[in-house]
């Protein structure tokens, strides 16, 4: 008996997988770009779609609490990030839910003027900010400070910190609790990106003291393609808190259709446009996976699934040659990134064998591990397969030498 | 044989209702909130959720050109407002993307400061200017202008003329080609919402020299709940064209992961965050009700069906008693208000007889005509129902006379 089927008969959340449609022969270690697909996700895109659209149309605001599905959707995040209700909203895009939450932060701190950045932050969180400095002036500013000591460069111009808590390239993860507490005791505020945090390991937001937090649904918590996004803003701050995307949706009575924009009186006032009800719909589907279990299962699987790998990388004598360009365990997210000369190629070779990893520039394959539907065998039968190709050579072959991959 | 069942013989556009999936025994008066649901959508979701996110996962970025989505359906919803290819892009909601646009007109005028609009404009609009102002500083203002005579009005210090062609409730129709041929001879950009008209009327963006629009696509483009918006800039604007929600979806190179903003070279740089692929999909599919149309047919319908309701109800009596909000037919979009003491309580009464219609704040029952699915026998069915409650003073029961609706 292997011991990767040790390990998954030791699993607790093994039966996990069987709630997933997954493809046949097919190892995907690619959920932290996009998450598999919850089975129950098929029937509420139908339902949605031909029940609640087609059948009830405009009265299934009501009907069926079209209205309500932010906050209700939101709650479920919060509950996976360590947040208690009435903190987190369902909405928009990632980047979007960033804009407003920077703008809202740096006018409660308007002696300040800087945002506080790593230079390896996610691109998009960077433009963003840079698109609100477009708006507000050049007495505003950005500043780069290092991913690896973020705290000792902290000083009292910076109105707002915001970092993404895993590096999308190293994996590297923030300690959200210690990075805040560093940012308030010289009066900043803090904003995290949990685009690669939610649903992949334990996050305590309410614990940590956190200020401000974005992420997006389409990864660890397989919401599905493009995916609503979530905010959480802390109940502390929401009576001042004040974004500039002020839609009618984040009216406390939109359908008064007032002249006046009068916020809700809660972090609905995140809201903005009428929200994506399909996708919103598929979502709160999605997230019933994540019933009757425990996050710090869920991460503990994960630290177990990430030294499986590395073990039976070492087994087939590949460490060497994959240089591991993430952190060690304690400091870094449900993903291992490996810097090879030929990591694109490899990657290339390595899905043409049904195993799904991604590739991001300049040389790193990136392998995700989402513990809720991946197997120990999975992980045994992937490095088996990277070995072959690998020993072989296959990926010197010329059809893995063109760049040609969008994602 | 009734007149109505004459007319829909005669009716060209008469097909077109096998396309779509309507409950029995409604007559669906409301697609001017949320249209009704094209059959094909059906076959989209369970395609896009089963086939292409579950089956083909990350790789469907390019295998199914979720990529390539915003501009593919950019452009079909281009055909229908009168843009030729390149123009149109599909993200976001109507008010992020009014935001995007205002944020970018205001600044290609930097010495004018003023965003002109109507006071009764739909509020999420104006809200969102109000939230850019925000940002923008003490300099910048919004003045209300009066509806029912824009060009006079238009002065030098407007840099942007922000109107919704059509008025949501009363359904007065904006010239924009004289309307934008004013605010030009005084310098003046113009952007045009097109909640209530792409889809439902002839609009003919390029022939009337806009410069933006923006619009949703869940009225008469039956793109479903919270369906993904649209937004328009005319080709000579979009190299100067810089939108501060600088997501990395509108990056030249999204996927090089690049340290600096470089945006899109195209109508694309108002991309922002990923793309809500399933509602995209589904909108995509939904489009194809206008295959082998022309916008003319469905504007010429639209005047019938609207027509034939005002004759009915003079033929019952009611013409009195229901006094007509919306101004004369060429002035008029597609749908008819009609203000009523008594407008809430019956258009629930009448929703309780199948026929779904909607109430907008103080006193006005407002009508919607989707000419691609109502026949004039809904029409005349609808107000017989009409009728049928007023002389029969079923409105006036208690259950009709509880405000509750969120819609």
């Amino acid at each position: 008996m292997s011991d990767a089927v040790v390990l998954d008969r030791e699993d607790v959340l093994a039966d996990k997988r069987s709630l997933f449609s997954l493809p046949s022969n097919t190892v995907y270690l690619d959920g932290n770009s996009l998450g598999a697909l919850p089975t129950a996700c098929k029937q509420a895109a139908q339902a949605v779609v031909e029940h609640q659209w087609g059948d009830d149309l405009i009265t299934s605001w009501n009907k069926h609490q079209w209205i309500d599905l932010p906050s209700r959707v939101g709650d479920k995040i919060g509950r996976l990030i360590g947040a208690k209700a009435g903190q987190v909203v369902c909405c928009d895009t990632i980047s979007t839910n960033l804009f407003k939450v920077l703008s809202a932060a740096i006018k409660m701190s308007p002696e300040r003027k800087t945002i506080a950045t790593t230079k390896d932050n996610f691109p998009t969180d960077i433009y963003m900010a840079e698109g609100l400095l477009s708006l507000l002036g050049d007495e505003y500013r950005i500043q780069f400070i290092d991913e690896n000591d973020v705290a000792s460069q902290l000083h009292d111009d910076i109105a707002v910190l915001m970092l993404t808590q895993v590096n999308f390239r190293s994996g590297r993860k923030q300690d959200i609790t210690a990075v805040t507490a560093a940012a308030h005791e010289k009066g900043i505020l803090t904003l995290w990106d949990l685009a690669h945090s939610a649903g992949a390991f334990a996050v305590h937001l309410d614990e940590a003291n956190a200020d401000f937090a974005v992420g997006c649904t389409y990864k660890y918590l397989n919401g599905g393609p493009g995916s609503p996004a979530f905010v959480y803003v802390a109940e502390r701050h929401q009576a001042r808190y004040q974004q500039p995307l002020s839609g009618w949706m984040g009216h406390s009575t939109p359908f008064a259709f007032s002249h006046e924009y009068t916020p809700h009186d809660s972090v609905k006032r995140n809201l903005c446009g009428t929200p994506g009800v399909i996708g919103m719909q598929v979502l709160d589907a999605a997230l019933s996976v994540f019933d009757n279990t425990d996050m710090a299962l869920i991460e503990d699987k994960s630290a177990k699934l990430q030294a499986y790998f590395l073990a039976k990388l070492e087994a087939h004598g590949l460490a060497e040659s994959f240089t591991l360009a993430s952190p060690a365990a304690a400091e870094r997210g449900s993903q291992l990134a490996f810097s090879h000369p030929e990591a694109y190629a490899i990657c290339q070779a390595w899905i043409d064998k049904g195993v799904i990893a991604d590739f991001r520039a300049p040389d790193i394959l990136r392998v995700g591990f989402a513990p809720l539907y991946l197997r120990f065998a999975d992980i045994e039968h992937a490095v088996n397969e990277l070995a072959l190709i690998v020993n072989n050579k296959t990926y010197l072959r010329s059809q893995y030498q063109v760049v040609n991959d969008v994602t």
